[in-house]
C-alpha cells in the first residue's frame, strides 16, 4: 500500500506532461499555464486510493485520475470567471492572465481532454466509469449554481447550504474514490461506502474549515482568520446560529452583516459562543467523521489494506485544535 | 431510406423531451428554454442518415444524433457569451434571457448531458464514438478560438481563414455522418470517405455563404445582402480579394473598411468583380462540391442507399444562383 505522499509523487510524474497539442497556442498554452500553478492534488490520489484499497494500482487507475484532476481544474477556471477571482494560489487565474473568451474556451477544451483520458480506460468498466463521472459532474455544476443563487437570497436554511456544499465539494472527493474503486473491480456494496467514507470525510473537512476560520489560532491557520465573518460569506457557522439564535441575537447578527462595525468579528463570534455554535460546530463535524469511519470499517477489506485512508483522514481532520 | 424531412420529424420527437432534472431550476430551466428555440437539427439528422446508408437506423444512433444536438447547442450559448450576442433565431440568447454565469454553467452541463446519451450506446462501439466525438469537439473549440484571434489580427491568410472555418463549422458535419456510420457497422474506408463528403459539402456550404450575402438575390436569399461587407467580416471572398489585388485595389479596400464610406458595399462588391472573386467563388465552391460527391461514390454501398443523401446535398448547395 502506498502512502498519499508516495501516490502524488507518481502521479505528478504522469501529470506533469504535455496535455494539448502546441496550435493554436492562444486556446492551450493558458491550460498548460493553469495546469502548472499546482495544487495538492487530493482527488486524483483519492481515486488512486479507492483503487488500490481493492486491486494493485492499474494504469486505468491513472487514467480516471488525470480525468478527475482536469475536470476539477475546468471547474476551477470557470468558476474563477464566475466569482471574478483575480487570483488562485497566489497566480494569476486564467481570465485575468487572458482573457473571459479564452478562459471559457480554454475550461471547455480542458473538460473534453478529460473525457479522452476516460476513453483509454478498459470498456470493463467504461459504462459506469462515465455514468458516476457524468453524475458528479453535474452536481458539481449544481452545486456552483446553487451557491450563487444563495448569494442573492436573504436567507438561506442550513438544510440548502449542506446540500449545496455537498454538490459543490463533497461529491467529487466520494466519485473519485469510487472510480478508482469501480476499476479495481469492487461490488456495489462497497462501492457505497467508499463513497460515502468520501461524503462525509468532505463535509467534515468543510465544517472544519468554516469552523478554523472563525476559531481557529491565527499562528496555526494559514489563513487570515475572520475573514469569513468580514465578507458576510454564508458558512455553516452563520447558518445554524441564525436558526437558533434569539430574536436579539439574530437582530445584532444581520445588523453586523449590513452596518461592517470595526470590531464586527470580534462581535460575530461572542454571537457565535453564546449560541455555543463552536460547540455545536465540533461536534457535528465529529459525527461526520465518525461516519466516515463507519463506512470505511465496512469496506470488505482487510484492516491494513484502509490504513492509508484512515491515516489521511486523520491527516485532514485534526481532533484537537 | 428515410428523407431528411421524415427524419427531422422522428428526431423531433426524441429530442423534444425533458433532458434535465428540475431542480435547480435556475441552472437547468435556461438550457430548455435554449433547445426550445428550434434549430434546423442538420446535424444529428446526418448521423442518422450516416447510419442509414449502412443499416436501419438503431436506437444507438438517436442516442448520439442527440449528443450531438445537445454538443452543437453547447457551443452556441458559449459562444454567444463570447461573441455577445443577444440574439439567436429571433429569440434571446441565454446570457441576455438569464445571465452570463448561468449561461456559462448552462453551457457546461448541456455538454455533460451529451456524453450522457453518448454513455447509453452499445460498448462495442463506445470507444470509437467518443474518441471521434472527442477529436470534433476539441476542434470546434479551436475554431471559436482561431475566429476570436482572427479578429483581432490585422491580415489573415486565405488558408488559416479555411482552417478555421473547417475547423469552426465544417468537421461537426462530418464527423455527425461518421458518428453514424461508425455505429452502422461501417469500416475505415468508408467511414473516411462519409467523413470527408461531409467536410467538403461543410466547406461548399460555406462559400455559398458568403457568396450569397455578397452577390445573392436579396429576394431570394433570406438575409440582408452586403452585412458582411458593411461589418469588415473576414470572409472567402475578401481574403481572396486581398490576395489576387493589384496594390491600387488593396488600398482601396483597406480604405472601404476604414472609413465606412455610404457607398461601401457596391465600390466592395464592384473591386470584386474587378478581381474576378465572384467567378473564383462558384469555382471552389464547384470543386468542394464536386469533391464531396465523389467520396459520396467512393461509399462500397448500393447507389440507391445514397439518394438521400444526395439530395440533401443538391438542396444545401444550389448550382444557379
Amino acid at each position: 500500500m502506498h502512502s498519499f505522499d508516495e501516490l502524488v509523487k507518481e502521479f505528478t510524474k504522469r501529470f506533469e506532461v504535455s496535455h494539448f497539442p502546441t496550435y493554436p497556442a492562444t486556446l492551450y498554452e493558458p491550460g498548460t499555464y493553469f495546469l502548472g500553478i499546482g495544487g495538492k492534488r487530493i482527488r486524483p490520489i483519492l481515486c488512486l486510493m479507492g483503487n488500490e484499497l481493492f486491486d494493485t494500482i492499474t494504469d486505468d487507475a491513472y487514467h480516471v485520475a488525470i480525468a478527475i484532476e482536469l475536470f476539477h481544474n475546468f471547474t476551477l477556471i470557470h468558476d474563477d470567471i464566475m466569482d471574478e477571482a483575480t487570483l488562485r494560489r497566489g497566480m494569476q487565474t486564467v481570465h485575468t492572465k487572458y482573457n473571459k473568451n479564452t478562459a471559457l474556451l480554454c475550461g471547455d477544451v480542458m473538460m473534453i481532454k478529460a473525457y479522452d483520458y476516460i476513453n483509454k480506460i478498459d470498456t470493463l468498466h467504461i459504462k459506469a466509469v462515465i455514468e458516476l463521472f457524468n453524475k458528479t459532474a453535474a452536481e458539481v455544476c449544481e452545486g456552483q449554481e446553487l451557491d450563487m443563487d444563495f448569494e442573492k437570497q436573504a436567507s438561506v436554511s442550513f438544510t440548502e447550504y449542506l446540500q449545496m456544499i455537498t454538490l459543490k465539494t463533497s461529491v467529487l472527493l466520494a466519485a473519485s474514490l469510487k472510480l478508482g474503486a469501480i476499476i479495481g473491480g469492487a461490488g456495489e456494496a462497497n462501492c457505497n461506502h467508499i463513497y460515502n467514507f468520501g461524503l462525509n470525510l468532505g463535509l467534515a473537512f468543510q465544517i472544519q474549515d468554516d469552523y478554523l476560520d472563525a476559531f481557529g489560532d491565527p499562528n496555526k491557520f494559514g489563513k487570515d482568520v475572520g475573514g469569513d465573518i468580514r465578507q458576510n460569506k454564508k458558512t455553516f457557522l452563520l447558518l445554524h446560529a441564525l436558526e437558533v439564535a434569539t430574536p436579539e441575537q439574530r437582530t445584532m447578527i444581520e445588523t453586523l452583516i449590513h452596518t461592517n462595525p470595526k470590531n464586527k468579528v470580534e462581535m460575530m463570534l461572542q454571537i457565535f459562543k453564546d449560541c455555543n455554535v463552536d460547540a455545536w460546530a465540533n461536534q457535528i463535524k465529529e459525527d461526520y467523521l465518525n461516519n466516515a469511519y463507519k463506512h470505511l470499517e465496512s469496506i470488505a477489506v482487510t484492516a491494513s489494506r484502509k490504513k492509508e485512508l484512515s491515516d489521511l483522514a486523520s491527516f485532514l481532520i485534526q481532533r484537537e485544535y
